[in-house]
């Protein structure tokens, strides 16, 4: 791991770019804080740089509640390579979504699960490198991002003691039996109204997870609408499950 | 409404038994407001003096959050008179529960119309009488007891600003077209794992509220293990709603 730059943001916050390998990523921490913090890894949908200011906002979140928190690019978004297959995957994604019916669960599984092979040991080797730092203490939460990938993590992870799931795109059937594997305290957000997810299949993966300790969070306003209150909600949970 | 009793608790709550009517109930009021509070009317499933340490619970909640509260004895419980046609309809219930299979919608309808018919015009005569007193302002809001109860008022009581419902007993389906004229901000309390009750129908029941604000929370421990957290999610959202 190896800082590119650092800044020091309004509110006391020190935000660090790095580079894994050839992953980025970004590390907030407190200017403030004098002990190792716990962590959160923040999971986006892709596309850091888009996604820049809605990460930002939560990672400002978590360091105002004692947190560190980091991001690292997901594998196919912003500068980093796309295959052909994932690409065509996307596409035959949203053709079938457009379609209206049924989305073939074929093709979820060619979307999701070479991410999720990808990004699963990336966000490990993340936290292996994270946990080498004085400031970084445990435990470890993750939050968001492509839920399926959220769940192999929370799965085989066992160094994450808690997970806030967002339940916002497909789920291969391939991920249940992983997700009857996860035991951790779980807080799943769904929106209820989003078009673009099948809010049946969210439900029937809620109901799959193993964890003793599951909350589901349901809320109006569209895919990219989480009310403010949910996210304070999701700080709760946190607070409750790693301090 | 006549007041027969007056206690004052542990931490300055004044708890006043009243009679309406042939209605009992209890109002609970800081000893300290100087101003007329926003109330709560906290309903539960019937028979107030087993429920009371649960109600009073939740009062004291509401009233260190600056609110007053107020219940009533549902009708048919506690020694209020039960019709025969009310009894056998809940033993038909408890058998076709027991039996295993989908539960008769006739059957749902004839135990919980009729609660509806009779409980609604109560709940309305008591805040008649409750807004009068000088202690007690508004907003209002409901919070519990038998989920249709809740829907009808909130459908057609407009002092009703805001509700909290828990999807813990069975709905008949007459009750979804009310259900579409709801319109205030909703928060549903869900357990998940509530063998009593029948969860696809309180999640077709949440899908049909006509609210544009509505929030499902759902959580695990069974009918009667609400957690903690999950009643003081339900005082932050009255606290945005009713302050």
């Amino acid at each position: 791991m190896h800082f590119t730059s650092e800044k020091i943001l309004d509110g006391g916050v020190v935000e660090r770019e790095f580079i894994l390998g050839e992953i980025p990523g970004i590390l907030w921490t407190s200017v403030t804080a004098t002990e190792p913090a716990p962590l959160q890894l923040l999971g986006h949908p892709g596309g850091l740089g888009r996604m820049y200011p809605r990460v930002l906002g939560r990672a400002r979140n978590a360091v105002a509640e004692g947190f560190a928190a980091a991001t690292i690019e997901q594998p196919g978004s912003g500068d980093r390579p796309v295959s052909a297959a994932a690409e065509q995957a996307r596409i035959d994604l949203r053709q079938a979504i457009q379609a209206g019916g049924p989305v073939d669960d074929e093709i979820v599984a060619r979307l999701i699960l070479p991410l999720v092979d990808q990004a699963v040991p990336e966000w490990q080797a993340t936290l292996d490198a994270l946990l080498e730092l004085p400031e970084i203490g445990g435990p470890v939460g993750f939050a968001g991002g492509v839920i399926s990938v959220a769940v192999r993590l929370a799965a085989i992870e066992p160094r994450i003691a808690a997970a806030i799931l967002f339940a916002g795109s497909y789920v291969p059937r391939a991920m249940f039996e992983e997700a009857e594997q996860v035991k951790i305290p779980l807080h799943v957000l769904l929106q209820w109204d989003d078009e673009g997810n099948d809010r049946e299949l969210a439900l029937d993966l809620f109901d799959a997870f193993g964890s003793e300790q599951k909350t589901l969070h349901a809320n109006m306003g569209g895919h990219t609408g989480v009310p403010q209150f949910a996210g304070e909600e999701g700080n709760r949970f946190f607070a409750r499950h790693l301090k």
